[in-house]
């Protein structure tokens, strides 16, 4: 098997360590989720985003690769973090930024998403960065514009910037640089997170051994998955026995808490919660020394992850969140290098 | 009767096939309504707006005419695409844009209009966009402003931009590019539409024949309005026969029906308005043959204007919004040239 | 006693006619109040505002001092003018500045303060303005924070630029430019302002003869820290005597009244206390001529000041605004110029 068919493998190509013979190239105009990234793909945007964490180191941290394009952030739902990351990422690019949020936009008055789409598209709307509650509403957003959609979270469905970066960070601290073959421990609210989803895909294309753990009420359809595999091949963990998953794990990814999940009954308590599936410090003494941990924001301290175990040594949560503008930076790059569509 | 007096006159002048001798100048400090402008001062508006046209089309599409000047967009409601749009425009001649939207903003803490504009004009607001619900607010914001203030929709009163770049958008997409002697519909509810008022003075200014139709409880007053006739010359056509208007248009303009109208009254029920008035391409087949659909958006689709008719071969919808960003970039770049108001 | 000495003794050294003998060295990495200002340093904040006015005069306002520097604003409460003043200041000196208020926020989800702050620091922010409604947040932020902390008001406690940017006006426009001697009276609600108390600090450390008056529920606490005195030796008047406080006042510095204060049974209504303690035109009789008045705004006009006099020639509202920027401009090239704290 040649390398280069083994680059287009995720399952048989795995870690960093084997250098593409070609660059590959990046196909994709959106980036909706990870599902479709190929491994060299997923290289590509982790290679791409070390370059621009460069940028970043630099006195004045600024490129012109989107110089003259129009970048607009259309957040259907609160959020900080990705926000602004997004905002900062766009903005080291020289991209025109434009921010719209629900509040205070005329999407109060009933407007359609397509409606919306084609109208930021008409007003210069080259690439939208996009965040809805209705999972797959970036989809249609993608069908519409002749530009890039990224998706910067999609209802339960897909979050791939944030498993994206996610990869980058561990890839930069798991040693050797490889995940190949390493334990990776998704624990928590699995069934609600579009950010365990996405980063199964990334996560068993760069040939970690996935665990998923949670209350079981919170892992429903995960089973039928891991026996099916993803991808149709790369399988994955599925287990509510916590001590099962966490020993020997590598890194532990805790999910947030949605406190509005007890109202709709799949939780007993916040109380039982953090006694049963919490990360503690006592609970991370199964996994190998030097274990990583990994939060994707804003964390429910003292619920699914105690505060000594986010501020401890092995916690990678602020490398996480000043990756993403790296890795950020890298996606709005990458996809407005493959262009626009041309008209129908 | 020369040139120069013709060209004073709307009525007279019309289409845009007449040259001025000289260029006019623009004497308007403020944009507050089209009702003050002459018809080479519209022209000059177009004019200007193709040659920002231009600058759109670059690969960077930037001007340095508005470098340094302080644009604040100060919006009292709810707004998408026109604060993006004049956001967009402003950035694109290099003018400091900032944002104020009612919510998080102190104005919540009832701070009063005047004593607002004079704060942000010490803050350095050289040029005022300005929504507001109540009619003639912007009137007040202009006698206190020493810069200049664009008004982007009033209450029921005013839309000058949206009106300039539906004549903008017309006279690019009818043949032979004059409206002169071209009918053209204004359909739905006029009683409360600020783009139907702006829209009457242009449109009779370019010599459109004007026609506004609508249930009659939404017209109240416009008969009296049309048999003085605007500029208390140019006539138009007041109908609630529906057929009457569309009969050999050349152009329909439908208007959003603010679904809160039902619960004052002025309307039995969506389902009926949308019988009677609604736009569908059974209706459009009185017009003629590639009659111009245009909405100021945003549409309630299936309501006022039928899915198919939107997306029509005839629908300019999309085009508005385009040409909007260079109507509003022309505005912005006239109304700044006219410096600002000395001391008292 | 050396020169050199008395320049760091606030209350010996007063005016600004006595130039340092070397220029004094600006120490703070934050802003959080005004109480740890030496009086050369407040002197700095003033000379280096000077400059950012001359650069404001220009024709294109813009120096590259914050280059590459990432300026957040962080607003758990609404504001205009303050958000605007930090926005435009900052943009001013190139900064990279993100707009972070509490609605459209992930910091509705409940996120704790610390960890928004981790979050925004790994995001970029080197210098975060921070508004919020609990006295003390800003502290917490600069314990976290490696780069700058600005605080643009917390709860009563502090709002140290509005504070300098009053100094800097008054000295301004009080004839021979010092304060020493002066009478400056601050009118109102004195209990709940973070505005007073942190011009406490500033105006007695220009050598001010400082009056604070009020109704004796909203003026709780300040006797008993007039009688120790400001920095353990400037002392400062309390009364309720409105008439004493304006008796050949310099200036007056009128507080806006919360509405929310009579719920709170602290007032008995509006009207009393406007006619009790409503700076009008008849009461400004006993105040030497040429008297000037201050408002931090927004002002209730007819509440705690008369329309006539907001609008009277000794009004400096509108100045105090626009000083505003250049001040704030000074205080952001300052706190930078310190650098960021070493890693632990």
């Amino acid at each position: 098997m040649g390398s280069t068919i083994a680059l287009a493998d995720g399952e048989a190509a795995g870690g960093a360590e084997q250098p593409a013979e070609r660059p590959p190239a990046w196909p994709h105009r959106h980036l909706l989720d990870t599902d479709v990234l190929t491994w060299p793909q997923i290289e590509l945007v982790l290679d791409t985003a070390d370059v621009m964490a460069e940028i970043l180191a630099r006195r004045r941290p600024r490129s012109e690769v989107l110089r003259g394009i129009g970048v607009t952030n259309l957040f259907y739902e609160a959020s900080t973090r990705t926000r602004v990351s997004f905002e900062v990422a766009a903005k080291h690019l020289s991209a025109d930024v434009v921010n719209v949020s629900v509040t205070g936009s005329s999407i109060e008055k009933g407007e359609s998403l397509l409606d919306t789409i084609r109208t930021l598209e008409s007003l210069g709307t080259r690439v939208l960065v996009m965040r809805h509650a209705t999972s797959g509403a970036p989809y249609l957003a993608a069908r519409e514009l002749r530009g890039s959609v990224i998706n910067a979270g999609d209802g339960r469905h897909a979050h791939p910037t944030q498993a994206l970066l996610d990869l980058y960070t561990l890839r930069r601290h798991v040693p050797g640089g490889s995940l190949r073959g390493r334990k990776v421990v998704i624990l928590g609210d699995v069934l609600h997170s579009r950010v365990a989803r996405s980063n199964l895909w990334t996560l068993t294309a760069a040939g970690a051994d996935v665990w998923l753990c949670g209350p079981s009420t919170l892992l429903r359809g995960f089973e039928v998955w891991a026996a099916t595999g993803v991808a149709g091949a790369r399988r994955f963990t599925v287990t509510s026995d916590v001590e099962a998953a966490l020993r020997d794990a590598d890194a532990v990814m805790a999910l947030r808490l949605q406190q509005e999940r007890m109202a709709a009954g799949l939780l007993p308590s916040v109380h039982e919660y953090q006694a049963r599936f919490g990360l503690t410090t006592e609970r991370l003494r199964l996994a190998r020394e030097g274990c990583l941990v990994m939060h994707p924001g804003p964390m429910n301290e003292g619920v699914e992850i105690a505060p000594d175990v986010a501020a401890g040594s092995g916690s990678l949560v602020t490398q996480q969140v000043a990756n993403g503008v790296a890795v950020r930076m890298a996606v709005l790059s990458l996809v407005t290098s493959v262009g626009v569509r041309g008209p129908a």
